[in-house]
């Protein structure tokens, strides 16, 4: 199974993490491989207090990106963009053949396609094996990020757009810590 | 500060839930009230397993309803509902007047309305004081379902509406355990 949430609305990544919580409640495992993204946020701090805890909660997330690309005073040349998100993807390929996963995250990774630091068809590759019957695991799939490519669409199952309808950055609030990041 | 989810598309509560997360990861203090609701799910059992663990982390989540309403075979007559409602949102007044919470998650609180079980106005004039400058501990509001009242749209500072682009249910696909519950 496929899910796809997209838009260029606040809600994307927490409903993937969200669904994380989700199947964590019910005993299933979880891996998070963030894309762009290398930064430290609520979810990561959140995840090494239960970690450390052990008590059977079975999580990996990698921030496996260099940063907001393009934006923000990025300065990276964008081939350093690139060898990241397709070491990313090298990454999720080992992970999910080892058949350890129920349930994989691929956060940011419409964005990553959009900005050409990977291919969607290289994505689905990787995907379509496991999310079949022909895999024995059968895992569960969230994409996340704007700008979803119609290829995902055609094959996801599940496709939510994050609208927005009102956002608080347009009235020159800043990003609030613990809320948005 | 008030955020809300709503539209017909899957992620709304996953997204609150995520919200949860990562204002847990900050050490922030979460409270959920879930209308309608009744029943256990994945982040019950989630919120249940670290609770337990006992490591710091201050969540409490509350399924304050009865379950669906005039669907899925239920035969409980409409006052009840309402009676729920309404104890649901006299507890919230509680909760928040106490000043504990930093994030309070109203799950489902927009059908709670539309459904008249309470009137918008209602939770209006218990969130309002305490999300202003006015409250010393100024809270961070979520409020999530489908079909969000104008008055909240208003008042919110964020809105993003999950729009259901492709849906599995739609094909007969029944919900999976973990993922949608």
């Amino acid at each position: 199974m496929i899910t796809i949430f997209t838009g260029n609305g606040k809600g994307k990544t927490t409903a993937a993490l969200g669904q994380a919580m989700r199947a964590l409640g019910r005993g299933k495992k979880v891996l998070i491989i963030q894309f762009i993204k290398n930064c430290e946020s609520g979810e990561h701090l959140f995840f090494k207090k239960i970690q450390a805890a052990e008590f059977g909660i079975k999580i990996k997330i990698i921030p496996a990106g260099k940063g907001f690309v393009k934006i923000l005073g990025d300065k990276l040349p964008l081939s350093e963009h690139k060898k990241a998100a397709q070491s990313a993807l090298k990454l999720a390929k080992k992970e999910i053949l080892s058949g350890k996963w129920d349930l994989i995250i691929f956060d940011e990774v419409n964005v990553a396609v959009s900005l050409k630091l990977i291919k969607a068809v290289d994505v689905l590759n990787i995907i379509s094996p496991c999310e079949s019957a022909l895999c024995s695991h059968g895992s569960v799939f969230v994409l996340t990020g704007r700008g979803a490519p119609k290829s995902f669409i055609k094959k996801a199952d599940l496709v939510t757009e994050m609208k927005e309808i009102k956002h608080p950055f347009k009235k020159g609030v800043q990003a609030q810590i613990g809320v948005e990041f």
